[in-house]
């Protein structure tokens, strides 16, 4: 069952056989297991077993289950922080519309993700805490931020506008309806669903766009 | 330091002594120490103490423990339902803007209530979960529904709006800023006082206001 059984063929000793996409497959079984059950409850021998490989591969690709952990938060926050980096620097009209819709079409692939953060927020004593803080406030925020105020200079957004306070609204929206959906979604029409989080990313889209475009002269 | 001693001259045997002040110090002294120990760590005799009076008041006027934590959960989430409630059915131009400016107003006097909340909705077993749930299920969602629907209808809002997915993004706006604000509310300028939140309360309105807005004819 690992990703390409044929590597083992130029194995050699110390080098434990699998490609890359044996790093995937577990960094996907393994956010799924800790979404499901929170860091503590998963062994890496559950993660080996739900990735189809052993524990070694664990070993080799991460060094531990900690290790795993913080490469799940990591690369998870970073296909967010990836769109905001796309634009950051050089934004365009469409920026905005561009990262809102493709983070709830992304997020709509592990949307209980969101919930885990929210864990890691709350506790700060738990594995994940300072890494998740970490990254939100060295990464995240000044690059969100960054965005906006070159998007605000480009006149792309009105000039009087709070960036600080328009940061903090746009990633509200960003992270609440994905941890609400599960207990009160069914209320107000949501669906775990990508239709679903598509739609909502461009109802979002349209929302933003237009409170936060220049008045016209 | 019971809120009126003079009380005790008209005391009759089986009715405590203590005004309906009482009740609200009591409330208050509730809400302050399960939002900073959490329900299961208060004792009776600690909000007791911290309310300057004793525990019979608390079974006099609340029951129990369990009954005073409902209670706390009711009135608070009933302060900010009470402002929905208070336009729902007849709303005007700046309906939106007074609810929105007044529940950060009535919200910065507790910030750290949400997470309160966002530990219950998180917590399936706990005491209060079933309570928040069906208060926002039953009282908080309708409402909220009925006043965007209600405004649409009277051209308050764009015609076209999906007025649950607007229902989702104004109430995510409401809880989320309360909840990051101790933990990187510093990298974006956000402070815990009335000021802050005042501010941030104009800052919504003008951008829900804008967003909202029908297209001129």
């Amino acid at each position: 069952m690992t990703a390409d059984n044929h590597s083992e063929l130029k194995r050699k000793p110390g080098r434990p056989e699998g490609g890359s996409d044996t790093r995937d497959v577990l960094l996907n079984s393994a956010r799924n297991l800790f979404i499901e059950r929170g860091y503590k409850k998963v062994t890496t021998r559950a993660i080996a077993e739900h990735a189809g490989t052993n524990i070694a591969m664990i070993h080799y690709y991460f060094g531990s289950k900690e290790q795993l952990y913080i490469a799940v938060l990591d690369e998870t926050i970073k296909l967010i922080d990836d769109l905001i980096v796309e634009h950051m620097n050089n934004p365009h009209a469409d920026s905005m519309r561009d990262i809102i819709t493709r983070h709830y079409i992304v997020m709509s692939e592990f949307p209980e993700f969101i919930n885990l953060m929210r864990y890691l927020q709350q506790n700060s004593m738990e594995t994940g805490h300072d890494f998740y803080l970490d990254t939100v406030k060295n990464r995240l925020l000044p690059h969100f931020k960054t965005l906006l105020d070159n998007m605000v200079e480009k006149g792309y957004i009105s000039q009087q506008t709070d960036t600080n306070k328009l940061c903090l609204i746009i990633l509200s929206v960003f992270s609440q309806p994905f941890s609400v959906q599960p207990l009160f979604g069914g209320e107000i029409g949501m669906e775990n669903s990508l239709q679903y989080y598509t739609g909502l990313g461009e109802f979002v889209a349209d929302f933003v766009e237009k409170a936060i475009a220049p008045d016209e002269a």
